[in-house]
């Protein structure tokens, strides 16, 4: 998951009172799963964050982060999308608040098989079509379109760690695309 | 549910032939509640076709029909919503096949609630956003917008049929706003 | 919601860490709507606990309270369950991860129709059949078992609060059973 | 898919006249997908059919079978499942309508992926956690538990056609246990 740097002053936590809280309580996140559908709604691509790890290889992500104080979950995944899609975007936020699955990130990677060092992140994943122009920003390098049989293929899978590989697997499935 | 004179001929049945499938066979059917959201994906208003009965009063219904012999799901919620609202209409169909319900519209109005006095039809219920102009055409008068509050409330339960006014209900609490 | 005395030492917050978290971060919570069901799957009660307000009358409320750090939701359904129903309830927790809805109760009531003045609570909401005997325990008087008709009229509904009377009725929607 | 040799008089379709609306209207299916499950609802086995190949070669399916007119989708669930694992199985329906996914059988196997070269069957399909004891009868050999890892191996997919294999890991993605 990337970085979270929304933390501000108000009634929130500071990044120190930030960390202690991430020790003790369970932080809630969203994944969004970026997609590409045809008019029939069938999803023709996946959409995976490109960024470069400090050895100069590549890693791939889906749209992650966590949800602020007072911050509906619509309203964080708005907010992540476009901080790291861009403005023009458009994603198609989905009418119904159940998400496809939860994903629950534990420090100890042998719980559930998400996996966050940092923290104990309670995420709901959501599938979001988008319909505009990506622009990335901030950390990441680039948006790759891949087919779903690409998304799932061993050469992604080995570039996503986390779980994340699993978690686009589960998005596929839930749409009936996986291969 | 409107009446289907989709049956034509090819592999499909003749009218006569659909009458008698339809006292011993389940006919597999959609429904399609249209809906306008915001953009962060809550819905604003439900669209209730209109419709004059032979005794001048008004009825109303969602957008809902059979699926024909090699037809995919989604392109019969394309084919139904086109024929209701015309071709500008825009609809978004989901990319999960899993419908929020399953209407089991049965001859004897007491098995499920939703009932149909000429068949046994088993539906498939999808929330739609609608995001272009809607013509009505056919069977129907007009499509009327009306918030979450007056879909459930008396003066439009009492225009719907079959259990569709329930029907409205499961899909605005599958989307978080059943008031 | 049920007040949580679960926070203990290790590497938990202080009770008045989770009061500071509790200004600044969202919250974890799950609800469970316990039910009886047929043989055939059909819910035919739902189970509301009942509780003594201080001025003498009546609270109904679902089961319902927070996710511990490095808990998984399924352990915490479990906990909240037996905490309230007793050991020999016997809870049937979904395999499925994905809650029916997510329910964001917000220190203003006006965000989402879900309210806990005391935080924001991120809640994931399932519906748990019950299998076994249910004893109250802790501040709970009694578990009233009601058809999904009573659980949505007037008398339960007003002795409901935060939001639990339509958390309800989105659980029985989403089985089929909302009147 | 089990061939369905339930059709019998009354208003029901004579096997020739199924045979007829097989090919021209479609018919009505349920899968269910038969799972163990731990004391927190983790999917610890998936039940596989085994069946007699005319080859001597070994087939796997799930239970799966036709809707019959005027029975409801829960009844069809518990009658194959009677049919396929006994009188002693105990199969949980699920309280909630709504399929995990639904599975559209072509004739035609590039349409969708699932495939009955018989006719076009719509399936509604469910994971089922069954309590009991299975004494499989019928056209079945045995049911063999296999663990999710096993059932999404290369050793078991070989052996499951029409794609129910893909069934298979979109059941067990489900419920969060693709591996």
């Amino acid at each position: 998951m990337t970085e979270d740097l929304d933390v501000r002053g108000g009634g929130w936590l500071s990044p120190e009172q930030l960390d202690g809280a991430r020790e003790s309580l369970p932080i809630v996140y969203v994944d969004a799963v970026p997609v590409r559908v045809d008019y029939a709604g069938v999803i023709t691509h996946v959409g995976l964050l490109l960024r470069a790890r400090p050895d100069g290889s590549i890693s791939r992500a889906v749209v992650s982060g966590r949800v602020l104080f007072r911050e509906r979950i619509r309203d964080a995944l708005l907010r992540h999308l476009e901080k790291d899609l861009g403005p023009m975007a458009l994603p198609r936020i989905p009418a119904a608040p159940a998400p496809f699955t939860v994903a629950e990130y534990f420090p100890d990677a042998s719980v559930t098989g998400f996996h966050d060092p940092r923290q104990h992140a309670v995420s709901l994943a959501y599938v979001v079509p988008i319909d505009g122009d990506v622009e990335v920003s901030g950390s990441a390098l680039d948006l790759a379109w891949v087919t779903p049989e690409e998304a799932t293929g061993p050469d992604v899978v080995v570039e996503m760690t986390g779980g994340q590989d699993r978690l686009v697997r589960l998005a596929l499935a839930a749409c009936g695309r996986l291969p």
